[in-house]
């Protein structure tokens, strides 16, 4: 279980917060993430949790063309981050599976289009529906300076697909690492 | 979240509970459910927890074939239960979806087997792998005492499937209402 703290100390300062659709979030001048939960974990003015789990809709060949381009977290260059917190309505999860599948990729290419910013656009899908916390998703992502207009790409992509009409609320998180 | 309590007392009485593959939990009495936390949980030998989630092989069509004959739990004659934790290996959660589903539908029938079942056998998934328990999944299962056999033919079919070989841990616990 990860922890992401908003609060007034932290590794990666908060540049912008802004809500997206729906209610926001308090500011908070930086972020700590704490993957590994201390008796003594950080007094913050929000705190959103969230676990790393299986994939739930990239199919073989999509995952095998992520992992041969990918890069991982911590890259020294990758200075800039977006914590990107989303909640789908109940009309996506009362969808079936195979229905959930053909809007996020054959209607709306989700993982095609991620896979256009690869290795640029680092990413890091938490799951967090299933434990009480206020959103379904929490997305990290890091990236150059040198990419940040390709990340505001990204994002201006992914919310005009079929998939993105079912966020019912989202939070943008930009940061920068202190 | 659910939390499944084998103690010395409680609402269902253990029948029998075995291990089928792996290591088994220590024998209880009773089992109690306790669906809402309380400030003083039934104190008991062990505690599975897990949670209800979206579906995530099941299709469109199968979905509505399950819907139109599925009966709900608490049935009056259903004094019979069973209660099977299992966990499934690494190789399975490193699958992609598409795999996963094929191994799961398309060669192993799952839902199809469990359909053949319905209304007689009613069942309720809970998940638990993404939250530090040590199973994956919790099945709980309701039915009367004429359809116990059917209950049988229906965990010696899906034990025979190749999802099964996936199976690396698996207890069962069988229950009479008190």
């Amino acid at each position: 279980m990860t922890t992401f703290v908003g609060a007034d100390i932290g590794n990666w300062h908060v540049k912008e917060l802004k809500p997206v659709r729906g209610e926001s979030i308090p500011f908070a001048s930086h972020l700590q993430i704490e993957d590994h939960p201390t008796s003594t974990p950080t007094t913050g003015i929000w705190k959103l949790r969230g676990f790393v789990s299986n994939i739930r809709y990239t199919n073989h060949s999509e995952r095998k063309k992520i992992l041969a381009v990918q890069e991982g977290l911590g890259r020294p260059q990758a200075t800039c981050a977006a914590l990107i917190p989303i909640r789908k309505n109940e009309a996506w999860w009362n969808l079936a599976q195979d229905e959930r599948r053909a809007i996020f990729e054959e209607q709306s290419h989700h993982t095609a289009i991620g896979l256009h910013y690869l290795p640029a656009i680092s990413r890091k899908l938490y799951h967090c529906r299933d434990i009480g916390e206020p959103f379904d998703f929490l997305t990290w992502f890091e990236y150059a300076p040198t990419d940040a207009a390709a990340f505001e790409e990204l994002v201006t992509a992914l919310r005009q697909t079929e998939e993105w009409k079912y966020v019912e609320r989202e939070v943008d998180i930009r940061l920068i690492k202190v």
